[in-house]
Parts: C-alpha cells; structure tokens; sequence
C-alpha cells in the first residue's frame, strides 16, 4: 500500500518554488558555493566549518586523468558514432567501475570497521598493523594504496594538506595514514586519490554509498570536454585502432546441411 | 608491449568479407537462426544439438515483463524525455540488476560447485541437502528460487519442458530441481526463471558469466517496443507519477551570512 | 488525470500469468522461433508469412563487426574497469549513433515518401532520378548508400537474396535499388546494410522509429562476447592506447592570488 | 596515418604528474575553486573575471528538481534493481534529452544568430521582432521560453539577478530579454532555466556544444541522492505503479501448427 507513493526528502518542487533539503533555491543559488550546495544534497544540512570548500578540492582533483582513462576512452570513442552528449557522458560514467574509482567504497568500509576497534583500543598503530596483517594473510591488496600509474599521487598528498589546512581532517585520515606507515615498512604503496577520498568522506560524516558520486560528478567535466573534442571531428575519423589482432578460427565453411534452421538457398 | 593491440577471435573484419568465428556472414545468413548464431559467437562452434532451438526458446520466455519490471519503467520515463532509441534501451538495460536478472549467475555458481561435490558422491539429493542446509543456517536465500509476482512461473515449467523434449537437459537440471524439492519440504518456493536459466546455461556449457546476456538479447525487444509507445505519445504527458510525497525538512531560510562562499545580494 | 496510469499494448502480467499481445508466454515458448516474437511484439501480430524468417536473418548478419566498431570499442574500454555485464553491454549500446547504423531510420523515411510519389506516378526510375537529384543539388550523401569499410558488403547482398527467396521484398526495396542503380551511372556507391534494413522493415510493415532496435538487438550479443573477453584478462592490464599526444598548453603556473576562490596556502 | 594516434589538448598525465591544460593539478587544488576548474577545462584558461562564480551558481540552480523529472525517475527506478550507482545515474542522465534540459543548444543558436543580425543593424528589439514574427508564421515555440510546470521560475530570475551583479551579463542575455518582451505582448512566456544558460553560456564564451554539460554535472548530485535513497530501501519493496493498465487484444491462443519454427510439444 505504501508504495503506491514516491517519497524524497532531497527536494519539494511546486509551481514557481524549488527547495532544496528545505531551502528556496533562490537563496542557495545567490549565497552558496556549489560545494556548500553538494554537501547540503548529500548530508541534508549546509556545512558549519570548511567542508564544502573541501569538497571542491576534491572535484578539483578528479576533473579529468586524460583518455588514459577508461571513462575518457569510452566517452571518446562512443562520441565518434554520433550521439548526443548526454549518451556520450553516459557510456563514461558507466566504465567508473571496481578498478576505476572503485576502491573508495571497499576502503571507507575497512577504515570504518577499524575506527570502532580503535575506540574500544585507543591504539590506532595497533589496529593499523593488524588490517595489514589480515590483508598479508589473506593475500589481499588493501584498497586506497597503490597506483598502477603514480607512485606519489600529487593529487592524493595536496588534498591531505589542504584537508589540514582546513581543519577537516579527522580520525579516519589518521587511521588511513597509519595504515600507509605499515605498508611501507615492506613496500613503497602509498595511501592514492580513493583512498585519500575514502578516508575524508567519513571524517565530514558522508555515507559510504556515495563514494563514487564525487568521481562522476567531477569527472563528468573531463568527459563533457572529450566528447565535445570528438564532435568537432569528421565523423569518418573515428580514432579506433586500426591494427586489431583476430585470434580466432581460420576461414571455414558449413560443411553440412543444418539440421535445425532454415534453408533458403 | 603485447597491450599495445587489441586483440579478438570473436570476428575477422576485412574489406568486404565479415566472419564470426570463421564462418563467412553471408552463409551464417543463409543457413542458421540467431540461436544458432548466439551459440556460435558465444562458445565458438555452431551447436551440434538442439541447443539453438533451446536458446531461442530462452530469448522468447524473456522478449517481455510488462512496464512493472525495473527495467522497462526505466526505458519508458527516459524515452519521455526525448532521447534516441539507443539511449532509451540503454537506461533499460542498465536497470538489469541484482534483483532483476541478478540471481542467473551466482545461481549458476551454486549449481556448479555442488556438482563438482556430486561428482565425489554420486549423490544428488545429499549435495541438494547440503546446499539447503547452509543456507538455511546462514540465514540466506538460495538464488534462483521463489519470485516476488509468481508462485508458478509459467515461462520456468515451460522451459524445463522444452529442455526435456530437446535433449539439452543434463545433470545441472537435474540438481537444481533436487534442490527445489528438498525446498518444497518447507515452503513453496520454486526453480524461478533465473534459476531454470542458469542450469540450462550450465548444461549447454556456456561461460557463467554470459548469465545476464540473455536477459539483455531478449528484453531489448520488449524496451524497444516501450520506447516507441513512449515516443509516439505527446511528449508534454510524461507519465511522471504525481503523488510524489515530500518528507524532508520544512521551509527554511539562510539565517546568517555565510562563512565561506559569494554574496551577491 | 489520464496520466495518473500507465498503459501498454505489449504484455499483460498477472500472478502466474504473462501474455505477451495477448498469447499466453508458454505457448510461444514452445512453438514460435524468436524472429517470429520479436514480429509479435513490434506489430502486434504473428508474422502470416516468413517475416520472422526474415528478421533472423537480419539479426545474424548484425551480431558482430570487431572491435572497430565504436560500440564494441565503448563496451571494451568500459569492460575493462570492472563493471557488471549490463553496464557494459550499456555503453556499447550508446555507441550506436548517427554514424553507426544510424543511417536506417533516416533511409526509411526518403524510400517511403518515395514510394507516396510512386503512387502518383506509377514510375519508380523517374522517382529514383528525382531522388538522387535533389540530393546532388543539395550537395548532400543519400542515406543507406555506401560504407567506410565495404564497397560491396557481403550483409547487404544476402539479405536481400535471402528477402526474394522468402517472398517478403516489396516495393520498398524495388526502388531502394532504383535508387543504387542512378546512383552508379555517376559513383560506385551501393545500397548498405543499414539501406537494405530500412527498406526491408518498410516492406514488413515496421514503424521506421524501430529501425535502430535490431542493431540493437543483435549487437548484444557480440558486445556481449567482447565484455566477457575482457572481463577475463587481467583488469590491470586494460587494454587502452598507451600513445595519446598531448596537444594543449606547455606546464604553466598559477602566476598571481586568485580574486576569486579560497588560497589555503 | 594520423588517425593512429589519439590527440587531447585538456589534460597531460606523466607518473606522478597530471597537468589539466598546462597547470599542475595541485596548484588548482590548492588555490582554484570547481567553478573556476570548469571554465578552465571547457574554455582552455581560468576566468579573468567572475565566470567561476557564475558558474557555481548555475550548477548550483541546477542541482536537483525532485523525483518528478523524467531523470531522477529514471536513476530512481533502475536503482531498485541493484545496480551499481554510475550505472543508476548513468541511467538518469541518459535521460536529460529534448525535453529535458534540450532547448539550451538550439536556443544558444537562435541568439547567436540573432545577434549576428544586430551586429548589421543594431537595432536589438527589430531582431527580437523578427525572431518571433518567424516562429509564429512557422506554427513553431521558440526554445528557452515557458515551463511546464513553472510559469515564473525562481531559478531563472535569480540566475539573470546573480548575473547582473557578477558582471557576465552581455548582448546574449539581452537579446534574449528583448525576445521575452516581445513575447509578452501576446502571452505570458517567460525566459527558463535553459534559455537563462543558453544565453549566459554565449555572453561567458563558451561552445554551444556544452548545454547540456551544466546540467549533467550538476544534475548528478540530485541524481546520487535519489539512487542512495532507493539502495537503503529493501529492495523487494520497489516502488514502481502497480496501476499500470494493459490495453492490448485479450487473451488468444495458437490457433493452428505454425508454418515456420519449431513444434516441440
């Protein structure tokens, strides 16, 4: 019975008046940042401190990796056919997938489960150790370390600094630098881009859910400016590799009749 | 070095010849169906059996679910929006998910791995036993079985049916109904369509992972159909439901100049 | 108030009950191909003669055309960040444009107004002519003529061989080669796939919006083959063009304090 | 030859260096805001003037407008069906087509062609005469004018206010005004939210390629609202109309052994 009804607490729209999570959006478009408007959406509450500027720092930092990326490439290629730009950024952000932005959800959930077990400790180096002695066990890589491009991420270290600076890090980036120290006792893995995401999302208190929302919302930029890129080409040029390898069978014919099917010959 | 090409055996392109898996196009044209012609892309022989006939049969059972499915809802609101056909099946497609669709792969999964127990054991209704165990003292529900509109879904009995008369029924059947009945023991849940799906993909020796492939091949007759309808209509009557309840926060206003952020008033 | 519902033509779902323009699912299941079934659910009617033949025949020489098409590309690309197998079927889908099998719908509209003055003139070369004419005066490409990789597409040739052996050509196709004959007094364009598809669904009595969903239809299944391919090599080694040229601005630096915008330096 | 290569001109990315169009990615972390970013990524430099503020301020106009847009209805129900959440808000933003955030681009054409008119004649309001004297002699709306749910659209009055006070406001978004005055004559059609950043998008510079691109980026923080929303939901409980009503042929059977396909009863 009670869904015959759609319910939003995101927004009230009625003739001539838009509020956004309580708020006319009149007001919100004349006093607010988008990113003070982002974590409105998110949270259901306008910041009190730093976080919406923190959240543009992160937007920032996800604008675009090039058409290395598999977003871009899809994006790209996807535009060659002739589609609108909506379809173009669509098939995009379709490939934000669990190797492409996808360790930010995995990684805030172990940070998360290791916050509680700091509490009842108080030893942060402790429960550090152990996520990586698990992960070492298990034969794990930890998400949020590592890069298959960047071995130092400038993106990752200036958002810490940044976060610092604005007075938004928390524990979770305590516990996700801690981890980092460990890892690199054995190794030369450093805590990358989703992992420095994962580690602020939870300490300015957002669902882990929407860990890749930041990804799409900043990287649609990045691939709006790539299929547009593309749309001023010649169609004809479409930019696809011309030296495919077929690996298959060598030509053969039906050596028979079919036994089931038509026959139209 | 090696990534620098991409490489295929599913088809060789060239100037004015087209082969899938070997075969000229224009004899795969003039001699066997599309079932036959998806067993071929997708294991890369022709069948040898009926099993083109049984994989037509599967596309029929799921050509179409009505607007209620997630699936052609999507379709249906997105094509009011006035987009192409391709972007209206694909906002379809895309709602394929987990709990619609979402059951044939790790079904098949389950399936596969009692088997291999059976093949110890020689004992089906042992190893049906034991897979109904554990999830019962898991507290989870087996894939494949029970269904949120049917208590007897007609597509899944006709399709064990079909599968009988054709031959292609073998040993994963065989479990998953041994399963179902230690099931019916204590409740009525019955093989459900995804569920008859898995096992007849596990008895003609199809990758698991093409699970949902089906799903997509036949129901993108169905969401074509829905975004045309859609199409044809005024596209200023979108069927928007319009009872949409708001439950966030009453008005409220900005009640202090901000902090961080414009000012433009 | 009429918007308050929802309605369709194509399925009734009940409890135990789906009919699919009316048929009970299981009888379709048991004795109709799916060629016969996607007529069904685009026409509303079972096909009288061999149009079900006709449209398998289609959705055969559409299943695949390698990795260079942009759709199999996007699906790829978007496969190799690790997302499901809806997504990246999805991507690929987008990929069918105004430049990938878009040429169908466009193509079945210029043959069926065509075939309007036909009726008045009883000559289809004089149409033809004027056709061809009015599209040389206007400097622009006939739709369904042509193709960047065959000069003579083995598809086109069959199907339309396969259309006469069956009985389903009509005047739509008569004159969409009335038109490749003018044509070639002057050039070597022939009648494409997608010109050999618009006119075949015109003489099946098919709305030219659906023109699209048969690409659709079989492209799923070879995008279907490459999104497994990649789902089974290693994600790390994803196979994207590792020489992409740089074209923008040299390195350059921030050269003053922003007037606007936070420094957290 | 050329075609061998992929070309971007936005972002350069080396190991542990990304520059987006020639800045280090860190400086702009550091010192630019997202608003700012967009221009830079979009346009190739960073705003002389307050173009980054006026872009927060559409972005922030345009941020969510409730479940009853044909977008968020889309990303809403493909959710329910468990979907990762870029697939459901690709699903969504398949979604913002013609009908839907589609008049910005052909409204960004009409004024820019209008205001090659009034480069001629400098006669303003003359132009805007003739504009709209063409589209009622042609039976046709002018897009960007009138709403169909808001008759006086508080995002569109606050955006031009904001405008106004940044200084960005130029000869677009005056012609733009001259045509709703002249509209005003005989109706009550005002701007709307897409003739408000169609107009803006040429007085800042930017490729009307991008109209769409605002809404995009901004609409997928609405858009990851709502899929959240629906992933805490129990997903059995998917809120699709179950007052769908079926309009087709009643129930019908087989009625005689079909000439083609199989029989396997």
């Amino acid at each position: 019975l009670e869904q015959r009804f759609w319910r939003t607490a995101v927004s009230d729209v009625q003739r001539n008046r838009i509020a956004i999570r309580g708020y006319p959006i009149q007001e919100l478009i004349a006093h607010r940042t988008f990113g003070d408007v982002v974590h409105l959406v998110f949270t259901g509450e306008l910041p009190e401190g730093n976080e919406g500027v923190m959240i543009e720092a992160i937007l920032v930092a996800m604008v675009d990796h090039g058409l290395v990326a598999p977003s871009a490439a899809a994006t790209y290629v996807a535009a060659s056919a002739g589609i609108p730009l909506q379809a173009a950024i669509g098939a995009g952000i379709l490939a934000l997938g669990d190797y492409h932005g996808g360790a930010i959800e995995p990684c805030a959930k172990l940070i998360a489960q290791g916050l509680e077990d700091c509490a009842d400790t108080g030893q942060m180096e402790e429960v550090a150790r152990a996520i990586v002695a698990e992960a070492v066990s298990a034969g794990e890589r930890i998400p949020g370390y590592g890069h298959r491009v960047h071995t130092d991420d400038p993106r990752a270290k200036e958002l810490l600094r940044v976060a610092s600076d604005l007075g938004v890090r928390g524990r979770a980036t305590a516990l996700a630098l801690a981890i980092e120290r460990v890892l690199q006792e054995n190794s030369r893995l450093t805590l990358n881009i989703d992992g420095v995401i994962a580690a602020l999302m939870l300490d300015m208190g957002f669902d882990w859910r929407l860990g890749k929302a930041f990804y799409i919302i900043a990287r649609s930029v990045g691939l709006a400016a790539h299929a547009v890129d593309q749309m001023r080409q010649k169609p004809l040029n479409a930019p696809l590799p011309e030296d495919i390898e077929y690996t298959g069978p060598p030509e053969r014919h039906l050596s028979r009749p079919p036994d089931v099917g038509r026959d139209v010959s």
